[in-house]
């Protein structure tokens, strides 16, 4: 079964397409990107070919599909020999409310939710949306399956989605954490006790999902309970252009001495902060470490910022669970850098962390334990792989039905 | 020696004179309210007399000030005979910025800095400063020292005190954490050690100020390495009427929504948001429970969200700690509320905590360890005492000179 994977970002389409089967595989992948501007551009990379970048006006998202689709059957740089071959397609959706706690095959009923969860993610929701009614009309016989960011995160309990403020804007604005990043914890975190042969029912982990963008989720019996990213995916740690947990009141302290809008606000707070706004150099965690190489302090400040949130997190997680038996660490940066790790899980002897140092400096981009084999709590790496939970999620939908 | 302790906030000055000795004796204490406002109010309570209230048109601090001076020596309700048996006067200073770490004597160069520091507390340095110059004015040669809520934490290191945000805003704006309640999360910790025989200089403690405004501290071998208030004492913790911690994407979203102002905004998470905003009824907790006894669901909302917050910050703090020894609650909450109490210390048995339930049931407003004697972590209450810390601090300070 071949499943095309779709992301549709506010200017951008991700797509895979996987052969699925108890080994998937990866038949092509590519990026539309920056549509709507004059240096758009589409990259599509066949497995086994040749690369094929081409700049070319991609005006929006439904030109950007149908040159994703024409790419797949291409004669030259084709994978397929007709859009018939292509299975179901699965859809990565940002935002779903409080309307779903799981994947879901798309009807108009589910399109209509998804709709009215745009309010929650303005710029993404409609991108999804525009992608769905693109397939429709091209492929109107192929099953679409939605897979949320957020749907995972809805077994939070109340007491750990619900602000400290007036309960009318959680019931009339729909004003709550959600979190984000669902489909890596969910993942990594079964993967991972599949590898170590646990019963995940049994266990308590803390996934720490540490990219462009970071979270960490508490996860019990299998179920998130707490998760640090909000209401939006700028909350809780600090990331490479998003602040974090702040002050509530020293934004507001900013907005009135700068006098920022909104919108100015929410740019100062998602794009021009986080590790490029306190180490003023970059965003990039390679280009951090560089620059610490060359003895920016700044730079060296930013990443202490960065591990010393992780481990809060970890600590207050391990509060939320009465304790942890593992504790995950994935995403581009947990998966590859390995002093955040060092760092990030240094001093947690207290919960029973005998962390292998030297067996860290070793590890990228593996699945592999990396805490000494007589610690309580167990760390581990784990890779994580967004769109395959999306292939294998949307395939299981279909032959379900 | 008599120390006259004055905290005055923006609208009202809270004072206790206080004879120092190895046993510390309240000669008098009051209250001057509603400054400014027409229904201005003074209460003077002098001890072993009756108290004495009026309903009188206190136009400014310096009236204030005057009138509890006459007070203090009135020949029926006075306590002194004449203003020069007060050896010294302790103002509680809200904020000392980065200029002072500890308690000091104020002379011309002093108070300049204070006045610096208003920008940061617009509401409460300057009538701090209202309440330093009336008493030179009045009291010319008594000697004045300043007790600075947020010095306790000049402590703490830089990755726990900087934002997320553009480092500039640090350097040209000193917009950083710096936590208040300093005078309490010290007096406790350094109370209890003295109380269990221990050397505070080798202990680890999390210090639960829980009150009208609530603040957590991690303190490593006495001294303050992470503070839950931020910027501005709205973070954190939910309080009775301060959101804690909040989504900056949430803030804004609101903001637009309902068109706030920044001076709106501050006002909604400053004194419409918190328990008083969840429970829809009332920011008073003995309220709170009276509520939920007759079956309100969202005041039992309000207070699971604000014991699960402290449990969180807890496992945070033993994090940044790594691990803890004592944790102390204290403040009226603290001292107060067993259930409180219970619901934040349970599910810490991941710590070594064992937690003595039915002993803390009939625990109030003492100085008491409430763990079990095997407890690896003790759990303490501690009642805390911020004008005795001052009129301390204050004495002290006059005896070096």
């Amino acid at each position: 079964m071949n499943i095309l994977v779709l992301n549709c970002g506010s200017s951008s389409i991700k797509y895979q397409l996987l052969e699925m089967s108890t080994d998937p595989k990866l038949v092509a992948k590519g990026i539309v990107e920056k549509i709507g501007l004059p240096t758009s551009a589409f990259t599509h990379v066949p497995t086994g070919k040749d690369k094929v970048s081409m700049e070319i006006y991609i005006p929006n998202h439904t030109v950007g599909i149908n040159l994703i689709l024409k790419a797949l059957i291409n004669q030259e740089h084709g994978v397929i020999s007709s859009l018939e071959e292509i299975n179901a397609v699965g859809h990565r959706v940002a935002h779903g409310g409080e309307f779903f706690s799981e994947s879901t095959l798309i009807n108009s009923e589910v399109l209509k939710k998804i709709r009215l969860c745009s309010e929650l993610a303005p710029l993404h929701n409609p991108a999804n949306i525009k992608g769905i009614e693109t397939i429709a009309e091209v492929l109107p016989k192929v099953p679409q399956a939605a897979v949320f960011d957020t749907s995972f995160h809805q077994s939070l309990p109340e007491k750990a989605y619900i602000y400290g403020i007036p309960y009318e804007y959680y019931e009339n604005l729909s004003v709550r954490r959600y979190g984000f990043h669902g489909t890596s914890h969910k993942y990594v975190a079964e993967k991972a006790c599949k590898i170590l042969g646990w019963n995940i029912n049994e266990k308590k982990i803390i996934t720490c999902h540490l990219g462009n963008g970071s979270s960490i989720a508490a996860i019990d019996g299998g179920k998130s309970v707490d998760t640090s990213m909000g209401f939006t995916p700028v909350a809780g740690l600090v990331m490479g252009t998003r602040c974090g947990d702040l002050d509530a009141g020293a934004l507001l302290y900013i907005s009135e001495k700068e006098n920022l809008s909104v919108q100015q606000a929410n740019d100062f707070i998602n794009k021009k902060s986080g590790i490029a706004g306190i180490s003023g150099v970059t965003s990039d965690f390679r280009e951090l470490h560089a620059a610490i190489g060359k003895g920016n302090e700044r730079a060296k400040l930013a990443l202490d910022v960065f591990c010393y949130n992780v481990k809060k997190y970890i600590g207050a997680y391990a509060a939320a669970l009465n304790g942890v038996d593992l504790i995950i660490l994935t995403g581009g940066i947990g998966e590859n850098d390995f002093y955040v790790r060092e760092q990030s899980c240094s001093g947690l002897e207290y919960l029973g962390v005998k962390f292998d140092a030297e067996l860290n400096k070793t590890i990228r981009g593996v699945d592999r334990v990396i805490s000494q084999t007589d610690s309580k709590t167990t760390v581990m790496t784990v890779t994580t792989n967004e769109e395959l939970v999306i292939a294998t999620d949307t395939m299981q939908l279909v032959l379900k039905k």
